[in-house]
């Protein structure tokens, strides 16, 4: 006899489906439910039960896990399986906002549903190992008794607290050194192909130069945590004066630069507000300081 | 009878006092250089010589490190010291564009100098360990000779070919990630703060998404180097839609996101090209094509 919580997943995109198959090779009785039903197959011939309606699906599983690209999606998805939420506990693994995240368990609640929002901090094949990163935020007690089948997820399964925007907060928080810092590896690519270098060739080096990035991030919170930024191990200088060389390798390489000057300008207003010889992490405080658009045209 | 390498460190900021203590601690004799002489006092505890003059220090070492902050700071400092170069290894630890290694080049070699001009990956107190990257590109006699000796600042020592603005090309093709990197995490931080949390909390959080996207980096960098997009693990599309948030959580943390705007102006020129469903690392594609400014203003 199989006492394993019995599982729905809603949305088998790349993650949703990741998170299925996870679940199924767990042991776990699995339903799972897509708009387009094909994407099941490879899970039925894992072991998943598909569920033609998605009221049926829901009906199936103790824990609903929804993996859609929005909350709205969800909520539509969810529409015709409404009354069925009533005693389920519904966990959110999507994008979104924290005010998003808040209106999602509004409604969970309305319909009588334990609600936790969560985030996947990786890519789908990440899904399942020891280190993998999931956070939720949300009902404690469904958090507690659910937490052994969603660690079948990921190894490092962290409750953030009873809100249920948190999830998406830290997401947004955490996830927001993403696209910029790709791009910085994006435009150092580009460089390199106009010498003739290839990307990866700079891999290895970038690798280590997050590792470094990774090591003085503690540092940096401890001083925004402090509000104190009097002693810099890199100080904003050092950034202006780097950032000089910037046009320079524009010109060689012939790239698209202009990406580059909103940071110019957080630094240009670091430095005015006082922080100049401060540690870079002052820049923290410019953009708690939303500049005054002036009405004005520029000259 | 000590046999190892003389060693001249010039300039004696806390990158340049790392690296003079390296050489000491490794028994290389070591004459150290500054402006600000007093600098030099806690090397010459440990065992370094202090030259007064510049002309001096070069005397005394067959290798000569400077780690000043411009290359134009380095001649100047070298610059009653140029006769003394004939002869000797010249490297410079500095930031700086390709071009102004190019003319240090010529300036050393014009001197009779053999040089290598490289670039230290990390901080200062990382400087003599294991697997603490500096690379460098110039001179490969000079390098073949002097490796065991630069392996004292890292155990990870590079060559990466003998031209010699490869490490400041690498270096700017790398480090282009730091400060896009670091704003994001600020905001993060600041974003936390908004709510009552700390920027401490987030840090674990981060130190496993940098994780990640060094997971990714070998596939985006293959994708470049191949010019095929096709198969995305991540869409710009996708990155699309979630910066679509990025509004929600300005207006609630009441942060500065102009930042943001070039970003989402990359994405729209890659979607308006085509790659809408390709991979987010075809915005590389989007770099290579700087925007023709109009003449017009703007409306």
């Amino acid at each position: 006899m199989d006492n394993r919580t019995a599982v729905t997943v809603i949305g088998l995109g790349s993650m949703g489906a990741a998170l299925a198959e996870a679940f199924v090779k767990a042991g776990h009785p699995t339903t799972v439910w897509n708009r387009t039903a094909s994407k099941a197959a490879p899970l039925v011939d894992m072991g998943a039960v598909h569920a033609e309606a998605v009221g049926d699906a829901v009906a199936a599983g103790s824990l609903v896990v929804t993996c859609l690209t929005t909350f709205d999606d969800t909520r539509a998805a969810l529409a015709p399986a409404e009354p069925l939420l009533t005693g389920r506990t519904l966990v959110t693994l999507n994008s979104g906002s924290p005010a998003g995240a808040r209106s999602m368990a509004t409604w969970a609640l309305g319909h009588g549903a334990r609600f936790l929002a969560g985030a996947v901090k990786n890519v789908p094949s990440a899904v399942g190992a020891e280190d993998t990163l999931l956070y939720y935020g949300g009902d404690k007690g469904a958090f507690d008794e659910f937490a052994s089948t969603l660690r079948v997820l990921g190894g490092d399964t962290v409750f953030l607290g009873d809100e249920p925007d948190l999830a998406a907060l830290y997401e947004m928080a955490v996830g927001g050194t993403l696209l910029p810092a790709l791009v910085g590896f994006f435009q150092g690519a580009a460089a390199l192909q106009a010498r003739g270098l290839t990307a990866a060739s700079m891999v290895r080096f970038s690798v280590k130069w997050f590792e470094m990035i990774n090591s003085v991030l503690p540092v940096f919170a401890q001083e925004i945590d402090a509000g104190d930024y009097t002693e810099p191990a890199s100080s904003v200088n050092l950034f202006v004066a780097g950032s000089a060389h910037d046009e320079e390798l524009a010109r060689e390489a012939g790239l698209d630069m202009e990406w580059h000057k909103p940071f110019h300008e957080l630094l240009r207003r670091a430095v005015e507000a006082g922080h100049g010889d401060h540690s870079i992490s002052a820049v923290t405080e410019v953009l708690k300081q939303p500049r005054v658009r002036s009405a004005q045209p520029r000259s």
